[in-house]
C-alpha cells in the first residue's frame, strides 16, 4: 500500500472506547462542523482495510488518497460499505463477486477507471485472465457490442500493466 | 410506521455493550451462516430508524418490510447507509439532498418506485409541489423529454394520493 | 418445452446438405425478401436449442414463440448468438456465466423480464438463491440502491413463483 | 385530436399582436406567478400544433392533455421544442428522424411509453412495420438483446393495436 | 465573455419588427435552406444570453463557440431552450436548479464536461464547494459508488482551476 | 483495410469442406480449449468482411485488430454478427441502419469511440453531414442536451479529419 494510504490509515487510529463517548452530530441547517473522524475505528473501516490489502486493490487505494483532501468521508465510506460491508460478506466467494463486479462495470460502460481497478482485483483473486475477457465478451449480448468492446479494451490496458509487473 | 416495520425494529433491540465482544464473522466459502443481527444497534441503524420517521418515509418501510422475507440485510444497509450515514450528514440541509434525489431519479428513469417514495419524501421535509415539477421539468433539458414526461406521470400519481389523504 | 416452441423448432428442420447450396441473398434496396430460413440448422441453432433446453430457460422460450409473429429472425438471433454462441464457449463455467448476467441486468435495471428469465436459469445451472440475493445486493454499491432494490423484488417474484412449482 | 386537446389549444388562441406588449416577467425568489400564457401563440407552438397533426401523434397529445392540470409549461414545451423547433427542421426528411427517435428509445430502454408513441407516428409518416422491426432488431447489436426484445414487444403492441383500427 | 462568443452574438442583432413579417420555412424534402437566423432576437435567446452571463457559464459559451462551424443551432437552442426557458422559471430558485443538474449528471455518469461546467456555475450562483461533495457523494446511493467517485474527481478538477483563479 | 487486418483475414481461410467435418467442441468445465478457427469461412464472416469494406469500415478494422491479441473471438464476432447478420438484412436500407446507429450511439452517450467510427461509415454510404448534424441535434430531444452536445463534438471531430484526407 503506497504511503499517503498509510498516512492515512494511521491518522485514523483512536482508542475503540471513546468512540462510544462522542454521539454523531447532525446538524440539518448544514453548517460547516468537522466530518466526526471518530468512526475511523469502525468494524466497517478495519475490515474493509483488510480486505482491500487481501484484494491488494492497489487502483481503489489511489482512488482513496486522491479524496484525502476534497471529500475524505466518501473515501471512507467506500472502504466501509463496498469493502467492510458487502465484499466480506458470507453467502458469496470473493471469485464469484468479482465477475459480477467486472460484468456490471462492462454493461454500465461509464465507469473505466473503476473497470481497471476491478479486473486487476479479479486477477489478484484468482479470476484468470481468460475469465475475464470470457465475462467482457458475453455483455455484447446483455449490453451490446459497445459496451463489450470498451471493457475489452481497458482488460487489454490492465493485461499489459501487469505484464509489466510480472502478474498473472 | 406499519407494524411488520415495528416488529422488524424490535427484534433489533440488543444491548450495545455486547456488540464489541462479538466480531463479525466472515466466511469466503460463503456457507449459510446466519447474518449477524449484532449490528442492529449501529449507531447508523439508529440514525436512519429515526431520519427515517422523521420524514415519514412510508414507501421506504414498506420497501423494507418486503425484503425482510428474502433480503434482511439489504434492507438493513438501505436504513443504514442511505439514512443513517449520508440524507443525517451536515453539510446540505435536507430540502437540498431531497431535491438531489428527486432530479437524478428522474434522469435515471429505471426507478419508478424509488421517485415515487422520494417525490413522497421531499413532500414531507418541505419541497413544494411547484418545486418538485419544475425539478422534473428541468430534466428534460439534461435526461432528454421521455425522462421528463414520465418523472412528472410518478409526480401526478404521488400528488393525486396525497390529496386524498389531506396531505400537502 | 411449450407447444408453439416446438412447432417452431419443427418448422427449422432442413437437410445440412442444402445449405451449402443457397447462398444468402442480400439486397441493399430493403426489398421484402422473405428471410432465408435454411441456416435454422446451423451449428449455432442446434446449440442454442440444446443449451437452452440444459438451463430450461422457459421464460427465453416463452419470449421466442412471441417474437414468431413479428420478428421470427430476432428470435432465432436470441437463439444463435447469445446461447448458441457465447454462453456454450469454454474458458468460463456456466454458472460463473449467469452470476455476470443476473449482476448486468441488476445494474442495467431497465430489463426485469429478462433478469425474471435470468434469475431462473441461474438457479437452474446450481447458482444458490443465497447467492442470487448476494449478486443483487453487491449491485447497491455499484449501480446504487434503487438498482439493487428492484432486482431483489425480481429475484422475490422468482422464488415464490418456483417455490408453487417446487423448485429450488 | 381529442376534445381536451381541442380545449387546450383553443385556449391558446391570443391574437399576436399582444405578444410583443408583455414581456415575460422572471422572478428569481420563486414565487407562484401563474407562467404568462402570452406564448400559446409562439411560431414554435403553433407549428408543434400543426407537427403534431401531420403525424397523428395522438400518444403525444394524450400525454400532453395529461400534464394540463400538474405542469402545463411542459406540456407546452414538449409541443415547442421537440414538435415545433426540431421535428420541423430542414436538413433531414421526417421518415429518418423516426426511424432515429425509434432507435434511440428502443437502445435507452427506460421510456416504453414514448416509444409506443413514436412507432406509431413512424408508421403514420410512412416508415413500414417491416423496417420498424429492422430498427428494433439492430439495437440487440448496439444496445444489448433485452433491449431490442423488450422494444419489439412494444412494437408487437402497437401493430395489433393498429390493426384492430385498420391501421398500416 | 470571450471574443468569439461576442461575435456569436454580434451577428444575432436583427431588428425584431422584420422577425414577424417572414414566417419559418418548413421543408420536409429536407433541402438546404439555411436555417433563419431571423429568431437570433427571440426573447429565448436574449434572456438565455442574460442568464448564461448571470452565471457567468464560461465553459458553455466555450461549448457553443466550438458548435458555431458545424451545429450553429444546436448552439442557439442550447442558449434558447435550457437557458431561456427552463433555467429563468420562477417557481425553483437558481441554487437549487444547480443542485438538482449536478445531482442528475453525476448520476448519469456520461457527461464530463456538462457536469464540469455546471459544478462551477452551481458555484457561482452561491452553492458552497461543501455542498457540491455532499451532492456528489450522496450519489454514490442513488447511481453508485464509481457514479459519485467519478462526480468528485471532476469536482477536483473544478475547484483546483478554481484556485488558481481566486474564486469561491 | 490495413495489414493486421489482411493477416488476420488470410490466417482465416480453411476449406469450407472441412468444416461440416468438425463439430464444434463444447466444455462447461471452462478448460482452455482454444477456440475452433473452423468457422472462420462461415458466411456470416465473409459476409461481414464484404460489409465491412463496403462501408469502408477503417474504425472498426482497427478495434478488430486491437482485439487479435486479447480476444480473437470477439472480433470475430463483431464481424460476423453486426456486419455478417445484421446490416447486411434486407427490410432496411443501409442509410437507415446507420441514421438508426448514429441516434442510439449519440443517446447512450457512453462509446463515443464506436460513434466516431459510424458517424464515419454513415458518411461512407451516402448519409450527409447536414443529416448527420441534424440527427444528434434531435438527440437533445430524446436523450438531453449533454448527449447531443457530446456527440456533436465527436462529429465535429470526424468532419475534421475527413476534410484532411478530401473526403465528403
Amino acid at each position: 500500500m503506497n504511503l499517503l494510504f498509510h498516512r492515512f490509515l494511521a491518522s485514523a487510529r483512536i482508542p475503540p472506547c471513546i468512540s462510544g463517548i462522542h454521539p454523531f452530530i447532525v446538524d440539518e441547517k448544514g453548517d460547516e462542523l468537522p466530518v466526526p473522524r471518530l468512526r475511523m475505528d469502525s468494524e466497517q473501516f478495519i475490515r474493509g482495510k483488510k480486505k482491500l490489502a487481501d484484494m491488494s486493490g492497489d487502483g481503489v487505494e489511489t482512488m482513496v488518497d486522491n479524496l484525502q483532501g476534497i471529500a475524505p468521508d466518501l473515501a471512507r465510506y467506500t472502504i466501509e460499505f463496498p469493502y467492510g460491508e458487502v465484499l466480506v460478506r458470507p453467502g458469496l466467494d470473493i471469485r464469484s463477486r468479482q465477475i459480477a463486479t467486472v460484468a456490471a462495470l462492462t454493461a454500465l460502460g461509464n465507469a473505466p477507471v473503476q473497470l481497471k481497478a476491478h479486473i486487476s482485483m479479479a486477477l489478484n483473486v484468482g479470476v484468470t485472465r481468460k475469465e475475464v475477457t470470457e465475462i467482457i465478451t458475453q455483455m455484447a449480448v446483455y449490453a451490446g457490442f459497445p459496451a463489450a468492446l470498451n471493457g475489452m479494451a481497458v482488460a487489454k490496458d490492465v493485461f499489459s500493466e501487469r505484464d509489466k509487473k510480472g502478474l498473472s
